[in-house]
């Protein structure tokens, strides 16, 4: 469980004290607002502000006066446009503020997306939690024998056993260490900003990520991808169900053309249009590589 | 003036719209919301949308959970230090998302701030309004002769006269033929695309704007200063105020600090040194050039 | 004729002066060095440097050392493959300057793409040249009557020859304007900055403009697409065949799947699996608009 | 020692294919190339590529066409001008790219620098090496008592021993655990992606950085500033050591107003004004906070 007492009650606090604006307001993201919603053992994301709405997308797009008088429907067609033709401004008028809880790990991956702002909890100041990512036993795959870079089949029975218990173990002496090292008991205490070296990458940290629409609909389509890690991608997940809350239509469009939707080559066109007319294409007359063909098939072979 | 009886009723009715909302906001704000201040001829910056606020900056800038207790005094003083040290991050957490109807010269320099999201008026797709920048008389300046980038003594006479005639005949001839042009009446009409190019940079254009505190703050250093061209300079300036009623904590800081301080190189930290101890240092035997040294006694005898 | 004698002998003694380096050195590039390719009337791009080359897409990708051992043929299979998944950091690492002449409203779209370096001449500083942007007679397009945002049937017979008209007399009066309202003879001479906006938008400007690979490739993409505005797409068809003879197997890569491809969306997708089981699938039953039918018919039906 | 027989094999073979090039060309910097500057203990830097000279920023100032026949002095005092006046965009016609060997927690600091280009070793695709970075004896601090991000005096006598016995063998005991679950001798393995996170922030990771001279300076300020962290400080160091001698000029006139120099606020340059007019100015008097006020002392005592 990752609040204590002391922050639901804050959350509890915040949650209770409304206040007039003038501004574009999602009732939807205000049933969000700084609840935390939790994320693998320790993790959370919670909502900690926005700005804009799917209104301000369009407005925006047509840098119009005011809210305009297009219907929803309309609304609706012109961002399944924008997202369709790749015009990324308009979805840059919304904006979402985000405090995550998350693996060591699992923030080095997630800090490589740029163009977002960032306070991570400093470890230089201040002490970090005993909190660490260990895997459920339904997480723990060995390594994938055809992709370098995934995960194959489940561990099992004493391997995975084993897994756990140096996880938990490493990971408890490693704290215990840490601790020793910085404490000012009979001792003067080493400076936390060496100590902290001695955690592994499990020990979870927390920072404050804002972010446009624009880029976060980036960062969702590579790590809400079935080919991202599975500890990052539960959190992509977690705020993808909060962004369907936020912006129904812009979501709606990116789901269809991002996530679902695939990007073909000009060789993977010429073949489709032949299999159109009829022609039998094989990966050896298609001009494409083995694993062209293979991601080629992939998605025509995708279940409707 | 720069709006129309239709716009000024849209903003009312934008205006009489309240929301409830748990989010941060700022009472000095939700005044400015939507309204038009004037700039320059016809002109405006609107506040559309904001996020955050003086104690959002606090917030980021210790990870803490929700609001904290710290008085007023301990934000204020911890933003100082924020600014003080370029901890420029916690700034970053907040974001304005302004209206603005500019000149195409000073959009054309505006641009150039990178770090922000824009969608502009677009002329390959609409029609641009009959509306040039035409300077009042008190800001027809000559060329500098001292400063290549910059203005003199006022022009005066037959000659400001002159170049006031010249400004206000070319726009409305180059808006007459951009007309003609484009008039599908009795004939098929030139592309908008093609068209534009003959109206002069005096045109208004007008474009949604959205930037984070940290990067406005670096544009109103620049663009708020003495040195900057007149006409961007009064946008600055309107900025400035908004920014003001917006966290005025974090603008205090930025007029001490920014607008208010200067940066002295280790050659002028060491004259200073030298002259509180007495010594006589001059141009001579600064080890400054010309040019530094006039700016660097700029610095000292600006008055108190 | 964009260039005076004194520029080609410049350009002419830049080309003779050879250093030894131990940098990645593409002979292709070197040829083009610091050459102007024309474009439009008065324009130009030249290459005034470069870094990387295809082995150094794919040394990051590898982060190896050195250049690795990989044959040429392995290298390209890794490029596709990267750029076959988005993986963009490997292309960032090679990086391109090039000086640019080309007119203000093209700039203006230019500008928009923001992760780049860019210095431009400064009409603040300096005066700019008597040289405008007039289209060739094949360019004078009618306002499209399908697409709000672009060109249709060429201009014909007097209403051509009277834009033509327009264009010159308005672009050459507005120039003498300028002259005389900078003129110091005889008079105190406007300052620079603010004779300037009497410069229609056809006038041509200059920067050097740095940027890498892969916001490059995001450029190109949008700019050498058929939808984009004929005035910059020749700028980008220039680019392409630059970049061709830079890096060869990254452009082969790009012009696969990224000019010659189609991205489809989830929808589209289901609609093809379909038509590839034989079922007749119309716009009425696709769950389509008919913009997106239309489009995605314009994908399937596209010459092989 | 950072680098193997094979790879230092690798560089002198790199080192011994000189190229001819039309490009701007730094013998100072070509006596850099491939070479390891050791960082650390098992850390290092190496110059990869390089675009630009001091020439090339002042080329970009003035736009100009060709190198200009400004004699060096001149370009001296105008990249000093440059600097003064914090015109960065010719400091970002200048490119470098590095390899770089070092400690997790220092890439944590490091990347937070959004504005560069990087690729950095997969740990989900390939396996770490067994190098862990242990401090010297005289770099083992306590924590800082008046500083809560800082360190204080050396840790001595037993506490440091115990230290770095921890250090030494809690990665070597990580260590040992990682290859054991990742191995597939006898079982299946665990994947590399989830294996990992068993690793100490003191492993020793590498990338490849790329970055312009304006945010490389930006990096440097604050990297190479006595607040930094010593284990990056050492690494802005080196940095420091090959800029010099890149672009001699742009890295003087960076030390001067950046390294050396300082920003006084609006109320430190009032006080400044009235202690050179003679009067006695305390805290007290300052209108300044006692941190602001120490930090004032200390700008104005430091050593001439």
């Amino acid at each position: 469980m990752p609040l204590s007492p002391d922050q639901q009650a804050e959350i509890d606090a915040l949650r209770s004290e409304s206040q007039p604006t003038l501004r574009a307001t999602v009732p939807g993201m205000e049933a969000h607002l700084y609840k935390a919603h939790e994320v693998l053992d320790h993790g959370f994301i919670r909502v900690i502000d926005y700005m804009g709405d799917d209104a301000a997308i369009c407005q925006a797009a047509r840098v119009s006066y005011g809210k305009g008088t297009k219907s929803v429907q309309n609304d609706e067609g012109l961002i399944r446009y924008l997202m369709r033709h790749w015009h990324s401004t308009p979805f840059e008028m919304c904006e979402i503020k985000l405090h995550v809880k998350l693996p060591v790990f699992v923030a080095r991956q997630w800090i490589r997306h740029r163009t977002a702002n960032v306070n991570e909890y400093s470890a230089r100041y201040s002490i970090l939690d005993r909190e660490f990512y260990i895997p459920a036993p339904e997480h723990i795959n060995a390594q994938s024998t055809v992709n370098n870079q995934g995960r194959g089949g489940l561990l099992e029975g004493e391997e995975a056993a084993r897994v756990l218990e140096i996880l938990k173990a490493d990971s408890s002496r490693a704290y215990d260490h840490y601790q020793e090292m910085i404490s000012d008991e009979g001792q003067d205490g080493l400076a936390r900003e060496l100590a902290r070296m001695n955690l592994p990458a499990n020990v979870y940290t927390q920072w404050y990520w804002k972010v446009d629409l624009h880029n976060l609909f980036h960062f969702l389509r590579l790590r809400a991808d079935a080919h991202a890690q599975y500890e990052i991608r539960v959190y992509a997940d977690a705020i993808c169900k909060v962004v369907a809350d936020w912006v129904p239509a812009a979501y709606g469009a990116f789901e269809d053309y991002r996530l679902g939707g695939a990007t073909l080559s000009g060789k993977a066109l010429d073949c489709l249009r032949r299999m159109l007319k009829g022609e039998t294409v094989t990966q050896e007359n298609s001009g494409m590589s083995k694993g062209e063909w293979r991601e080629f098939e992939g998605v025509l072979n995708a279940p409707v």
